[in-house]
């Protein structure tokens, strides 16, 4: 099978134990993680060959989140090691009333020191049957913006799927530069298209009544693009949401069944677990039901996951888009 | 007060902590196990004597086993040891749509090995008013179902009111004999049994389209039996169960109230904690509906205790029947 | 913004981690608490200042409280030291159909040894807003009920807004005197009063129908009394309680919004985050809906935090009363 | 074989992880022990059946308490419960230059409480081979002390070997009697002895230039007194000791040989580990010198083990006694 | 008793549990620290007021630090809180023949972008008795320097005995000054230097045969020098080092008796421990060879205490320099 | 660079946490490691590429343990899957006096069912520069023992430089067959050999006074034997050991310096750093002397680090040959 090929910065997560506060604690859970990389894991427990591209900084930490990495089976030899820091996120877990909170320390990374030709795309991108990227990268630095778009570039010279998760992020696009200036040349090159209808409008200026309507006009933007996706979330609590999946292909607008989903045990990870599971289901060529039901239960699945990666296997999702095991104890 | 004698095997129980999954894991906590001990110990915490028998490697992990049984108070001076080793059993929680999952690794252990002779039966049940085995024993060597039947003709014999837990496991019975072959001895001679209609087809060949009917069939055949009992549980995910228990006496079935258990907190066990509770309410001569309750409320309870063992008294769950504490904060 | 004086005992609080069971742990969680100072503690997190008088054994365990209190922010400069002992309280969460469980070991204390004269209330109270005390305070000792006191009146003398939290420990009172000998006095000087109908049955013989009904014979009683409060728990279970506030101004009963509380982290110090959260109110001199707002959804916020103190700034009260953030990841 | 009786206090043990100083930490190690219970959980590991008698309050601290017992293999069956409290004590390993600190908590509990008559002594002691007590006992409380005398006349009359460790503790003897007024009349009746000059001169008065001389004199005050031991211990620092036994035989003064402990796990209970092989050494009819050395070695072993108890079976010490398996890893 | 002013940056300290290495671990602990913060804690610990100067990243993680400082009782009052990040410091413990290691992420943070005029240094300098320095601050950022400067010029003007520990660091250093070309003007008005030799060599250019030797050339060089101290440090091991303190009076070279470290717990902080037990015996007005015998015994007593603050009071020190109560097991 | 082939059986190893014996534990730590194994991991490591070849269950545990290997970089993509268990270990660390200690539970795993033709040798020998095997895994079963033979003799045909870890390991061996009808026809074969006199006496009859002496005799046994390599160790007590390690290369005995290794933090797997070592000395061509002294540090250095591979860079262990850095803090 041939090669699925993410790009993005992968950070240092260091996150509370159990529903403790910043202020509260002495000993924090850490892990390597980003949102690109969590669909390449994800891919490659899913049986897909995956390679993930960064840049790390030379230290025990660029080591020990390669290491993290390879230990999914993530191909990673296409990383490079520079001077520079690792990126770091805080995660506060909440519960309850009380809301989740991320507190970011990412300036300054090696990956924000990428710059183009630090990477040998035409190498990386050669025999590969798909290229991922997202909205996070374009704002991290005039660099990753242009590397992304190297990247974009080639895969698309070598007729290699593109999938790109607009993701607006307001609190990065601090380099001079905002989403709508960068984002468009991205985006016209990207065959599938995961952005809800508050991205499109931050991105690329397109909005709509309902999802549909700006599906639409977005298509007559960018004519590349072949399919849109998205998730719609129901926030009961931060212990209890529901989540549905959208997927809208030119001609329709498919839904997914609702997953009702009590007792979250970590649900960062879950937009790149829905990810991995539409590239999943495209690759393996199902249809667009199917394809957007095992996305969405993939993503549904993640909630019951601890740390950023959706640690499944794919029989594990099909058996959880035809509803059996549900709550069983499996012996 | 008389003993109660449980007999069967106890294996080391290695969990993940939290919500992890097996590959994620660099710690996994340890205790030590089995369905017949874990009705014994349940009864002890009740107050009611209660002594184990079965066969241990006669090593540290067979110590170990040994000191957590005597902590709950069980009898342990009829524990044989021998060569081989401790049987193992791996247990990943399941939370919210993701199952529990669990791997076996019990085969060639001490108690697989087991031979007829090594238990002095006709000691053990000397003056004692309960013995306790299930379908597990027989479906692990015959061995060990030869053992078992020696001790049911001798409790027999000395008039001890026996229980028989069916609980078919597709996964054992390995060693050539089916369980419709070694079954139907045991539970002729068995006075009280737990089993669900599947149980009952697969160890026996009865069949029926309710527990009611099924049991009709089953006394028919097996005309020693004076209760059937059971539970049923609604799985509507791993977090959130319904429960309710069943008691066929011969004439009626009778029902307990259904239990709401959402936020479940470790259900490995509630089966043998259903057990305990339906000899306690035997012995202490309550009334069917009363023991039914009693039973489902300590099967219910054992969903909010870590660990195999429902640590909890009888006032603990006499309080429960009654509706009273829930979700207080007791001073 | 001038302070406010929490007076009280502080215990060494040891909980078993996660929902193990006294008889299951080998670990315990230690932090030390008290009603008043947890009052004092989120004050001090809400940005008011507060001080906490208290008498503290001069050991080890006396400093450990101390520098918990000063993390806060609460001024520990009025604390005494002494002769005799720390409390404990030991605490074993709840959970499901299970009951929380306290077991007080909080006899001798150091503070159940002060004395009238330990303290130099007419320097603690110069200049300062408001004096705390709970009904916990008088039960345990005749000479804390007498420093009590002494507080109380000169608090008075000084102009300072009094609150009183009648909450009757039946456990508590074994020193010779009823709640009835000895609380009429102090609540008699008692501006700001939470309640209860059963503590006012229990404290000074007053009961109703209705809390209203309550409040208006409360009030005719001790005229003084410028505000009644308390909360309407319903407990669905140990993991899922409902949570109203209550405000008699006088004139009339004020409600807050009833909080679904599913998923409860820790419930311990509920009330006291209510208290803070109604102390805060009146000093920022909302209104008296606003402030009962703010109250109960601090005592709501409490549940999703761990240990007994409410760990949260105003805003994110605020914010929960706008109903906004809920179950969002915040980043 | 006969059973060894030992009587005494248990605590709850509090123990910082680590090396955590008492303000560092927000968890605590948990375990419950005392003096003698060490000696009767030794006994019990060493094969010897031992019961132990003591009162503990009627919760779920005494029911824990109880069960680490059982655990050990300990009888408990003669166990009081009753009111008051479970003696706490907190432990902050010291390490390097730094000393380690206990900090009690242990006036008022349910062992204080204990009364003659409450212990059915004649029952007790009856077909038992050995009865231990130690110095702590009579320091507690005068009903301690009457029943640690009965105890020792019953003993007698049955003609039960007594040993007692005369350990004088300054802080404790605060009910008003002075070790000298009460342990002459305990010591009496004793056979072995295990006390240093130090504890002689406190406790009857008994001085001499050496330990040697020191027994020659006490021997002649208590003619009863068939040997004294005592053990050396030279502190380099607190992770390094060296220790040596010394048993006064009447006739002549037997050393063991020195351990050299560095790298020091938990001293605590190596003096209670040193007497159970002290018991098992003249159960087992050894020589004095082979007792000694049994003794001393199992002391050492002790520093090894976590918690108050000397975790090792007999034949773990006997190896330890040849020199042989020292740091070996035995496979 | 007057204050004891420290002006430094403060890092979040993520180490590695026990002896993990970077790659190996999962969980890490974290406190917050930094030299000159060490120096107020551990004065604070002494029962000397002081406060700490600073400025934080106004997010959860600077109200962390904040609080850990509080609860060793340090002033934060004139702390300023601005934008930007906290640095960060990855520790990995060594053990035997393994180094420890540290990886740095400290660049850009809020301490960084500090500037003059952000610290009010004549109301935090008023009425005071010391301010404290080290060589780290200068070598981080040109304001920083700036900032340091300002300090130290009122300090000086309002006769606040200075001291600066000069700790040449050669990985900082790299906003384009070196070291040389700023410390003269920041040595030349400081009264106690802490410096070795090659502290000295980097930072002024000074140099020497001898410790003595090189102190006499810097007090010729910076006249207003009143003592030089430092220590010699003989590295067996990772887990076992030897120290010795050094004081220079100028007049004679005092030493400090060697303390054997052995089992090390942690080194981190050990120079910090020393500044601040000179500090404290310089304030106390001992005698030179009281004060380096202090000094040193508080740097030795440090290693073992975990994290970077010596949680030590000043009497545990007395006692070390007394060479009492080693390896004892104070009760 | 071309790859190293390792071939054994990896284990579930489940140790004690710090110093606690077998039956005190409720948690266990779980990693996954066999002696071929270690040996790969620790070659990655250094950046010498490496393969590691063996039969898992194909279940979560397998899927674990290969997790662990692409981890460390080790490739995986021999490894077979099949029926049956994983082999676990259990590991009690010791602690001063007292000897650590493993209990085996390894037969019937998924690799002692490894058979002939399993193994595509050809495939996996091709251009690689060296294989591995130890004397473990003929011990194992007959099966495993054939492929081992396959192996080797692919091995040879392709001109691979061979080395083994002659291992003598009394407890396995209980197939039928004796180490020294199996062990000759592997060791023919082999160019290095790691083996101590008693290994060699075990595994093909030789014996002589001095390691120099077995030596020659084994060299004129086995004319192939290129280096026989072997290390001495003196246990001071299981924390403290003297290490040195010797190399005969048919003309000469070279000895490396010796380590003194106080403070062990985990003394398994030193043998396979030790092999690691060795093979990473003769690939880069090192000289003997050169070559002992590297493995030698290897094997020193392993003894500071957790788990069962030295996770430590090349660069770390050439420091330590040459005295460097050792008790330093770098940063």
């Amino acid at each position: 099978m041939k090669k699925v090929i993410t790009f993005g910065e992968i950070m240092m997560r260091l996150s509370t134990p159990g529903f403790a506060r910043f202020t509260q604690v002495d000993t924090l859970n850490v892990l390597y993680a980003g949102s690109e990389a969590n669909v390449a894991s994800s891919l490659s427990l899913f049986g897909i060959p995956a390679a993930h591209v960064t840049r790390f900084p030379s230290n025990d930490l660029g080591q020990a989140a390669t290491q993290t990495l390879k230990r999914y089976g993530v191909d990673t030899q296409y990383i490079v090691y520079g001077e520079e820091r690792m990126g770091v996120y805080f995660l506060e877990n909440g519960a309850m009333q009380r809301a989740s909170r991320i507190v970011y320390d990412r300036f300054n990374s090696a990956f924000a020191h990428i710059k183009p030709g630090m990477i040998d795309w035409e190498n990386v991108l050669k025999n590969v049957s798909w290229f991922h990227w997202t909205g996070i990268t374009p704002a991290i630095s005039q660099g990753a913006a242009d590397v992304c778009n190297e990247a974009i570039q080639v895969a698309r010279k070598n007729n290699v799927t593109i999938s790109g998760d607009i993701n607006y992020r307001r609190n990065l696009w601090q380099y001079g530069k905002t989403a709508r200036e960068i984002m468009p040349a991205l985006i016209e090159c990207t065959d599938v298209i995961v952005a809800g209808i508050t991205d499109m409008e931050n991105c690329v200026g397109i909005s709509g009544e309902t999802f549909e309507a700006a599906c639409t006009s977005f298509k007559k933007a960018y004519p590349n693009t072949k399919k849109i996706l998205t998730t719609e979330r129901t926030s009961i609590s931060s212990s209890h949401n529901k989540l549905t999946g959208l997927l809208w292909n030119g001609k329709q607008l498919l839904k997914s069944r609702e997953y009702d989903l009590t007792h979250i045990v970590d649900r960062v990870g879950a937009g790149d677990a829905f990810m991995a599971g539409l590239i999943y289901g495209m690759i393996n060529k199902k249809d667009d039901q199917s394809t957007i039901e095992f996305a969405t239960a993939a993503g549904a699945f993640k909630h019951s996951v601890e740390g950023d990666v959706n640690v499944a296997s794919a029989e594990e999702i099909e058996t959880l888009v035809k509803g059996e095991n549900i709550g069983k104890l499996l012996r």
